[in-house]
């Protein structure tokens, strides 16, 4: 592996000019143009097999290796944020209002680089190498979905992905095996009562009243009707109702968010949500709409995968320590691969206040200590090559 | 009108040993047994024609006037409350645990007296007077609806009726046109969750998380479903879910009241209350079953028959001052009578500091100064003949 | 009287035409330049003693009789609404946005040709009437309260005064002894809690939560601490927490109104808030912000006068009927003018199908039947004669 | 350690009858009499150091090993519960209402016996062992509080403790490493009303109302407070306001538990409970009692000790396999000793139908496989001395 390490210090530098080159042309999700071209270019080069516009904007490049053996494919996202990036970088992002403020950018940087290498060293590689670089990560439905649906995943036998992590010091690496990201799907509720004069109630339906009490009546669910060892969050963000003091309002608007680990507290959410909007609009004598937007499902990592990836990252030059964490309540499409593959994903420590890498993702001054994405090649590379050696 | 006053004066005596008589032999509603027979026995003795068992325990007796005319109904109550007498008269009950706390002892040897001395004014009246002895007026569903059905408005014109009140001063007549006592009526909700250990709430279905949610729930019929410038009230007056504090209870029982003083607000609130009971056991996945007890209707005066007798009531000598009153939240099933002629119904002052009479009805200590049954004689009296001689 | 009635029917062509030009010519409350001039300009041609700038805008206008005696004062609002007519007459709003839609037109017409015609009855009178234009009726505070702190009431024995009613036929009018219109509140709330991201709301204090249990603690007012004869609205028209489905809202504004007929309910209304309001931001651990701005005080008719106005009302070529109503949930500022000196208050039909006059106010198709305009003087004049009359 | 587990297979027989002599004389926590006797007795004949009386009821017997070497504490509780026995064994309970429903007679026998085969092994044992044999486990505040206090723990470097459970087949061992039992409170609230007729609910201050909006606003700790990723439990049991339908009750009293695994968190919901409390009844204007009492805290396994536990039991025979579990809601107090010193706690199965052990612990027909004791004792013993041996 020491070949491998050594490889990709030398290209560090090259791993950071791309990434800054991508810092300062961010396109949004299912907007992306350049990105996923650079991309294709930077692969062709090399003489992997490519496809482009893979479910929509994707790109899948494959690298076979000189010897036959398994597949492993490893996942890189590449889209930007609608942020206004307000760092003093002097790579600092040239698109008014976008920003990679969630640090894939770096993801790819990580990943081509690491292409490059893995190319150099093709010849002692017992299978093949597919890097699916994946656009709309920030963007319900995600680009995954659509990528695997247009045969990403077809051949391949396992898949590895990270996350860069600016709260994490740079050198640690945190994983969990089981659920590690929740799935996050969202909510609105429209009360629909009838409006009036607040002088005369009786002749209305009134919608804030009904809203209101729908508000307190959901927070049942966590309370009482999702297991107390399991977890799950029921947020409302937004209730809508402007109008006049005086004038009682003909609807309201909710709209909230539910996290969870398990697939069948999701349903059992879900369904609870739409039975506690129809008794208590039934009881109040108003109609409603209710739409239930099922966002990314839970990243899951399968222990064997997981505990392979944590033995080698247990190895790797730089890493400090390799520790199991909470699961994070955010979403990731990630998720989707995991369905259909066995795989593991985890997150790299990029943390480091002399480089000002110390704002959370989606922040303005979001930045990342680079050296991150050396720790990350090291191990997803590391990972794929002790894999296909394993499994020959 | 004087000669029935001057009658009635010398008459007073007799009336207050008929009170003072019955006071000491109290009996139940829909358990009267000696009560009816004596007034039974008391009409008899003046050569009125009776009819006894009338809708039950019901006495009604008819005197017929020397001239043709039309019929003026009388009514008085005779039925007792489950209450020990703790006053120190010397006509305290001696039955144990049962008293007159409601005067209706004072309201049938007042009925009783006045017909005895109209009786012997027979040859003056213009028409005939139906004494009607009621049953069971504080037991649901009351002893009127009976005695209707058993024929004892049959060829009345008109009605009138009087309650003596412990807290008007004795000389004071009160009454309202329009809506005078409510409806009053009656709930009990039975919430069928599913019990189960506390630390197990996934488990179970909280029948008190839904109760609690129930009554307050309720609380928006007053506040935002009946006009506001109706009256009605709903309360809860018992809420039941007795159990170790670690055990979720299988049912939570609730019972409540509900006062109106128009149909079709009762009718209104009655249907609000059932929707909102489903409503939230729907959202809240429990079952239930639910039960309304309709007590009297709202007692309603006629504009004309209740300015008829504030007229004469202002006449009457030793009525002080005859006042519109506020309705009052209490019910009456004289209510039923006005349903099928027209009528009026007062409160006559009875209350004296100086004879104890100070405490409220259905109090252990409840008393009334007499002198009230006299002015509650002279006022249905003069009502009565003056109504004959210009209906004529 | 039929002197009176004779010279109004001659004058109600002027005062049509008076109508109809300020009809053109809307200003809002507070905002009126040229109403008052005119009015102004209108009373000095007969002579009147005018003071104009009256508490800001108001005009009042003197006329002496020709005999002493009492002062009588009428008086009439003259202030337009920010609403864009719709309607199809030919003297239709001249001015963008701007519309008499509540009548106020028809009050100052009714009211300057009334005084012209007093005017020349001049010598008969036995007193002095006081003429009170007042500004801004529709536009918290009023007008009322800064013309009668600048002496408009000064000398004044008894103020009439009326609103034309387009849901009330022509010939009709309406009264209530007692409280006729209620005391119209506003208040609003803001809760202050913490926001944060949806999926960790134990890091957050959720505003739109506790603001949910405020609207259901406030329904408990009306239903539980307001006496049930009592009549007592509150209505919350806006609920305002307008955020992203996954982030906790900071802060919940909330804001509705209040309607009471007792000063004493007011302010035990207004307590009841803000103690609950208190309790419940305690229960959540937030903070908040409470305003509570009292609209004007009920309108309260004494019973003597308006049971004069009433029987003169009965007298009046054109009136058909003359009928008690319910009180109604709307403000006036006339309420003030009965705070200091005695008075009354009623309700001019001014309902016809057949001139469209449909709609109520503050309509953009509001219209009346000007007939109700010479009524209405009719009454007044006869009401000012009459009292200045009797009480020589 | 085979001689061990040779010599328990021997005593096995010895082991049964000592546990059906113990169900046969349950005894209630804080009113055990016999069974410390029977206890001390058999300590007694084995020539071990024994303190009776410890803390109250307990019993603490040592023996000494024949080398030097640690002190291993092993814990056994002896109470029993007021249950009514319905099984049908041979060795049922004879006293009435009380009975051995949760298998504390099998820790004892477990432990005596074990103590009895050591004691025959003394001399190959390099240390001491404490035979803590604890009463009142299942009543608050337990016995090993007052038996830590009285120095049962003294000198002892680390203690082991079982419960057999009926729900586990017998073979099974499950163990949690961190918080395997839930810290159990209860707390109680009696909301001080007003009460008064339901016909006037503005005279009262209803406690029916702020004890439902109590509840509801309970809800919102563990829906909102608590930390999604951490456990916390709020059940009410109880709410009692048990009256006659038209009457509003003076006061409400809720009951509930709470169950929680952190002691941040625990004194969080505590915290969180009185603000709720307090807040509400601010709003309501009513006064309260609060009582909060805690339970046992949370048993926390060290992470060391746990694995030195499971290391040991995956090779004692008869033991198939050893999973760890999520954590049990029911609390313990063995937590008292976890927090003194290091140690392990684990559930050793003793489910099997063929001898009707199926039932619930804590049910009238709660049974056990006996099998299970010779697990325990064999698992503990083993634990034991291979302690002893490493750590010399």
């Amino acid at each position: 592996m020491n070949k491998l390490y050594e490889l990709l210090d030398k290209a560090y530098e090259e791993m950071v000019s791309v990434r800054r080159y991508l810092h300062q042309y961010p396109e949004l999700g299912f907007q992306e143009e350049n990105t996923p071209k650079y991309i294709a270019e930077y692969h062709k080069k090399l003489g992997h097999e490519v496809r482009t516009g893979v479910g929509g904007r994707g790109v899948v490049a494959t690298l076979r290796g000189g010897m036959p053996g398994q597949t492993v494919a490893l996942r890189a996202d590449f889209d930007a944020l609608p942020i206004q990036e307000e760092t003093d970088v002097p790579y600092k992002s040239r698109v008014d209002g976008l920003m990679h403020a969630c640090g894939h950018d770096s993801h790819t940087a990580t990943l081509l680089v690491l292409a490059k290498v893995l190319n150099s060293m093709k010849d002692e590689i017992e299978g093949n190498v597919v890097f699916i670089h994946q656009h709309a990560e920030e963007v319900l439905p995600g680009g995954a979905i659509a990528m695997i649906e247009d045969g990403c995943l077809d051949g391949v036998d396992v898949i590895f992905g990270q996350h860069i992590w600016s709260l994490l010091p740079v050198g640690s690496i945190e994983y969990r095996t089981g659920p590690v990201m929740a799935a996050a799907d969202f909510f609105k509720v429209e009360i629909q009562g009838h409006g009036g004069h607040g002088s005369q109630p009786h002749r209305t339906k009134d919608s804030v009243v009904i809203g209101a009490q729908l508000v307190n009546n959901l927070q049942q669910i966590v309370s009482r009707r999702v297991d107390p060892l399991d977890s799950a969050v029921l947020s409302i963000g937004s209730f809508e109702a402007k109008n006049a003091p005086n004038v009682i309002a003909d609807t309201a608007k909710i709209a909230g968010t539910v996290r969870t680990f398990k697939e069948s507290t999701r349903e059992h959410v879900e369904k609870e949500i739409e039975r506690i909007i129809k008794g208590t609009c039934i009881a109040g004598d108003v109609d409603y709409t209710f739409e239930y937007q099922k966002g990314y499902p839970a990243v899951v990592n399968p222990k064997e995968e997981m505990e392979f990836v944590v033995d080698i990252a247990r190895t790797v030059p730089g890493v400090t320590d390799v520790v199991e964490c909470e699961p994070h309540m955010g979403g990731e499409d990630f998720a989707y691969y995991l369905e259909h593959v066995k795989g593991a994903f985890f997150f790299t420590g990029a943390q480091n206040p002399e480089v000002h890498a110390v704002f959370p993702h989606h922040h303005p001054k979001f930045n990342i200590d680079e050296k991150g994405m050396l720790i990350a090649a090291k191990t997803l590379g590391a990972a794929t090559l002790t894999y296909l050696q394993n499994s020959k």
